[in-house]
């Protein structure tokens, strides 16, 4: 996934020679905290937050200018960057949103934090039950009901709860990947329990086609 | 994990009374957008982000209690409460915070999208080879060699690329849990092949054994 597919290209912008009550008015119209500054070639110039625009209004500075941040202290990323590296950014410099530029320097986008969290969130929020039926269609040879079956079995083993293959399965239609590593420990954690399920499973057909 | 796992326990709050002036010196100080609004018991009463800020000082408001939002009209979440519902609500409602409140109402932490961003990328960056060691822990009677080498017939019959045992060992100890779905094309093909591995290597370990 690319940075281009998870900005918002519906962004306001601001320029250096802007009312700063102005460019105040349309940021709190359109419910953005931030706003990246740019010539009229649309190359980014500068960057400000609404934290800069309260403190241009208490100190009573007119422009854009007086209050923006200069280019060089900007983290930008480019729209065919890795959308990772935009989460790497936002996560380490703490930041709410960052500009996106195009391969003229010309700003295209931002990537807000919100947008991340609903990305990443998607990921999340996958049935546990597409996965099994992922491993299911990769195990030829074992029945679906065998699989529960092997599931259940492994839920005792590590948590002591007596669980039937019916009631295993209605647990994985209504959990999602997030739910499960949360209620794992983490997702090594996970992993362990679904090997241990494939491998119980596994073994119970092989020793079956040799028999 | 729960909330309070994730929360920002270092925030700042405002009181109804106090002038806007000096909320908004000290959220640009201590880089907050948005602050909670306590009573004199710190029981939540009100909310206000730095456009609320922008506006007031722009309209010559006086006090926080001239712009804030209601109680309720704010998302909040409680410290017990999941850390991903934190997530989906942040994602649903596009806010960069959340208060987070103790079952006496009291405020205890304020959750930002960007700690999200932190804790969901942290996931992200678990080397796929902990997951490999996981998984080899699990699998008692398989030594790491002939996991890495079933692992390497797996790749080349899914992509026909020829690795090693050692150029896969190399493979996963630079690579991350996001970076392997994001190439795999996905969670559910990620489990696919990891599938794929545990199978020809347990399959490989049962033959052995009633060798």
């Amino acid at each position: 996934m690319k940075v281009k597919e998870i900005m918002d290209k519906e962004f306001i912008f601001a320029a250096p020679d802007q009312k700063i009550d102005d460019v105040s008015i349309r940021m709190e119209e359109k419910r953005k905290f931030t706003s990246p500054v740019v010539d009229k070639d649309d190359k980014l110039v500068g960057w400000i937050t609404s934290l800069d625009v309260t403190r241009g209004l208490r100190e009573h500075k007119k422009k854009v200018k007086d209050i923006m941040h200069s280019k060089e202290k900007i983290v930008t990323v480019h729209e065919n960057d890795p959308a990772r590296l935009a989460v790497l950014e936002a996560s380490k410099h703490k930041l709410v949103s960052i500009p996106v530029l195009n391969e003229k320097e010309v700003v295209v986008g931002v990537v807000r934090t919100f947008d991340i969290v609903k990305t990443l969130s998607q990921l999340y929020e996958i049935k546990v039950y597409k996965i099994f039926e992922a491993m299911h269609h990769e195990l030829k040879g074992v029945s679906w009901n065998e699989l529960m079956e092997a599931a259940s079995i492994v839920t005792r083993r590590y948590t002591g709860e007596r669980i039937t293959p019916e009631e295993y399965e209605q647990r994985i239609k209504n959990s999602t990947f997030g739910e499960a590593i949360w209620a794992t420990g983490g997702l090594e954690k996970f992993f362990v329990g679904f090997t241990a399920i494939g491998e119980l499973v596994i073994a119970r057909k092989v020793a079956r086609a040799r028999r």
